[in-house]
């Protein structure tokens, strides 16, 4: 058996599609890592035949725009009146609807003053969202997502007192580094490190953790100064206490946030919100997608599928046939609608959880986390409900701006801030909020707030595949069902993100036209 | 002796003005570390008084804005035909003169086609700085310092070959963990922490290294993939060799340097370059700066000084005198002008050196490093001469970019650079980039060059105090000479950066009105 390289990736090209061939790459070690982006699949010519997508997300869209430059002929249906699904920003002047009751949205106008209940985050390497971004002309800009000024807050640490980023990370820094120092020492070290590699070792670890010159951490200007230096020198603040450290949740995950995969820098946000993306794809497939088609029931006819749905404005009811359905519905929605799947499918649609995930956000008069505190952009974190705050990057310096004052995630947190009405939202998340800004509530009015669970078309965050869930029931779903194809960030390895909805559409094209 | 503290921090305010009124609240732990920015400080009214300041970079026009709002007449003597000094974007259309030679910098015309040769970065709490472009109207926006998807590239290390920073940053971050937790399981270990904190430290050190469940470093997902999850699973890339990692150079500063008080995020820069806020403060100060006034003499004349000074474009020599001069101007160019400033004033001025930095930028016709390498802002690292590239945070996913393609401060490779032609530094730096990014010259022309020791008018980019010459020759130029006070980053203990130029020009206006 001899094969060359090109020879294998060519036949893997022609069996698996372009996908499969420049995975084979990837694990070949052929593309740099991580490896440039594949592109959308190149779909042999649609020649007219209809395609049905439901849902005007981003799946629904990303499937649309490619089957559409293939020669397809694709309709979205789409419940709402916009399109973007959980890409969204609001704005002065607009309503956010939820189960149950609507917020009216009594914000200032201006390009910075909005919000994202959804997606806020582009990372770098997400270059499936990035080059829909630069096809439909959207601008995106550097977003601050790890900012050491932000704080930390912990009810039970420090007093409940809350401590810079930048203090807690260097000095964790520091006294992981000195304790490393000490393994160096011990003459018994095993692992792969040699006495000759000794002193390169304690070098690499004094640098690490700005360790003293006795290997020890004494505080470093990493964690900032007790006095600034200006014209006179500064003080380095004094490290905080180990034991102090310790005893504070910080460490469990806040101070590592930003070294992941999908956290770390570069972060980037669409100029002007999230929404800008939903609201480009909307105007590009203008005529493809129809509005206030809310599905009232998925058949099969033949081979191909029948989609009911009524239209919410009129209640009138229509149909429509294809061949090929792309069903981009979260699943909590999809279980609900009247549908010819297997018990197969159903079974996999009933094994995914959701996210309960819901946030508020407040008009701030004065931007007081920039002038009083030096807080550019970046989240704070607090053991509190609101779990997260989040400042702007958007407008910095400018005098008003939009202060996220909740991200929750948790299930039992999640699932009280949706139990709450909006205006109980507020106040709970402006006490929270005081814990961590003295003064909190003074600038911080008109909120608005939303609830995953309780937005129709949505009715949750995103979803979670429990391990044994992506065993059971995940392929399953990946093979669609008749003339069914399943795509959404449900359908991906990248949940509750954007990427993962474009990657998942690419599949379901693939298997339509590849 | 009882004082209350509110009485004590009273009296040094009187005493020492506002700068020591905080600095002393700073220390008694009354404000918020690290503490809002004072502000300017009061100055009591000018009536008129002439104060003549000598350089309208960024400490001059700050002096002259402060003194102006007191009520002083000033007047700036510029030699530059432009505002800023080292604050500086260069643009299409623009030249670039050096000492033996000018520049056309043939460049497209675009907001976020711009260089900035001198300082291109703010840290947030550079309020000072900040503070000035709130009240100019010079917006700021987020920019990426610490890009964990640029390179690291150390000709000796990994064979050559560049490192994605994610990657070796990550993996040093592991491997210092996992030697911590042994330290941990020691017995003998000794310090602060007791047995009962011991599993609370080996759950962080696990959270911090990204360890397994043996307390082992064995790669993962913060390191990035060799197959980057999508519609399938991920792999994690397998972690790098420890011995390869100390052997890189990378641990020296590199993966370190983004810990730094000044280089932490949130980093920020204006809106379509540097320059900006130079420009923005020379608007402000129309019919106060005469340009094109090159200094000839500096002269005592009684208890105040008289400024002669040559228009550069007529030769027309003038003089001006005033109780007054706040003398702005880098001390290698200060050094070269008649003065009659006393011995102790000369000696202290000729112990301070200038870092010969040097910067490069070529206009890219594509952004391959965001195309081909999702990296998006940033800083690479390479030990060739180049030291650095940096992406550009501006018009992401723009067509075209400028490209910093060399940012040098070392001695050596700094005057080297300074002695080169501008032709000769760019093929130079085009070499030096192609050992980073594969194919590097492709799509890169037009290059323009600074080498600041070349620089009329700077001489250098920004001044080094030894310890030695802080200890004996700072306060003799902090105290000033008869009618003349010093003033600009050299002034300060945040030398190189813009701030230390504001912090010191406020120092120097207290002295005139405070």
């Amino acid at each position: 058996m001899t094969i060359s390289r090109r020879g294998l990736i060519h036949r893997i090209g022609r069996v698996g599609g372009v996908a499969a061939a420049y995975r084979t790459m990837a694990a070949m070690g052929l593309l740099a890592v991580p490896a440039a982006y594949a592109g959308p699949p190149v779909l042999a010519p649609g020649g007219g035949r209809r395609v049905v997508i439901l849902g005007a997300g981003i799946a629904g869209m990303v499937a649309a725009r490619e089957l559409g430059k293939a020669g397809y002929r694709c309709t979205i249906l789409e419940a709402r009146g916009r399109a973007g699904g959980r890409n969204w920003s609001v704005r002065g002047g607009d309503t956010v609807e939820e189960v149950g009751g609507s917020q009216a949205v009594g914000w200032d106008v201006a390009p910075h003053l909005y919000f994202n209940p959804g997606p806020g985050r582009i990372p770098a390497h997400h270059q499936g969202l990035l080059s829909y971004c630069r096809e439909l002309g959207v601008a995106v800009e550097v977003m601050s997502n790890d900012n050491r000024s932000a704080w930390l807050h912990d009810d039970k640490g420090f007093a409940g007192r809350p401590q810079r980023a930048r203090r807690v990370i260097a000095d964790q820094r520091g006294y992981v580094a000195e304790l490393a120092a000490k393994a160096v020492d011990q003459a018994s070290m095993d692992g792969p490190v040699t006495e000759a590699d000794r002193g390169r070792l304690r070098a690499m670890l004094r640098s690490f953790g700005a360790l003293d010159r006795d290997m020890t951490y004494k505080g470093s200007e990493r964690g900032g100064y007790s006095v600034v230096p200006g014209v006179e020198a500064g003080v380095v603040s004094a490290p905080l206490d180990l034991r102090a450290l310790l005893a504070a949740d910080f460490w469990q995950y806040k101070t590592q946030f930003s070294e992941g995969w999908q956290m770390a820098p570069t972060m980037m946000q669409p100029v002007g919100g999230m929404g800008r993306i939903g609201e480009a794809f909307g105007r590009s497939l203008e005529g493809v997608i129809t509005y206030h088609a809310e599905l009232t029931a998925l058949r099969r006819v033949g081979e191909g599928a029948r989609v009911e749905w009524r239209d919410t404005r009129t209640g009138a009811v229509s149909a429509v046939e294809a061949e090929r359905v792309i069903c981009t519905i979260p699943l909590p929605v999809l279980r609900g609608i009247a549908a010819d799947f297997s018990a197969e499918t159903k079974a996999a649609m009933a094994a995914v959880e959701y996210v309960p995930a819901g946030k508020i956000a407040f008009q701030a008069e004065r931007r007081f986390w920039e002038l009083d505190e030096q807080i550019y952009g970046g989240i704070s974190w607090t053991t509190r409900d609101i779990t997260q705050i989040w400042y702007p990057s958007a407008g910095l310096q400018e005098a008003k701006g939009i202060l996220v004052g909740a991200y929750i995630w948790s299930d039992k947190e999640g699932e009280a801030f949706a139990g709450k009405s909006p205006g109980q939202r507020a106040v709970d998340a402006l006490a929270d909020g005081a814990a961590v800004h003295a003064g909190y509530g003074a600038s911080l009015g008109r909120a608005v707030s939303v609830a995953w669970p309780n937005i129709p078309f949505s009715r949750g965050g995103w979803a979670e595949w429990s391990r044994e869930a992506r065993r059971s029931h995940y392929k399953v779903l990946q093979a669609g069902d008749g003339p069914f194809l399943f795509a959404g960030e449900h359908m991906s390895y990248v949940t509750g993100w954007q990427e993962g909805a474009v990657l998942s559409a690419h599949a379901a094209v693939a298997k339509v036209g590849g």
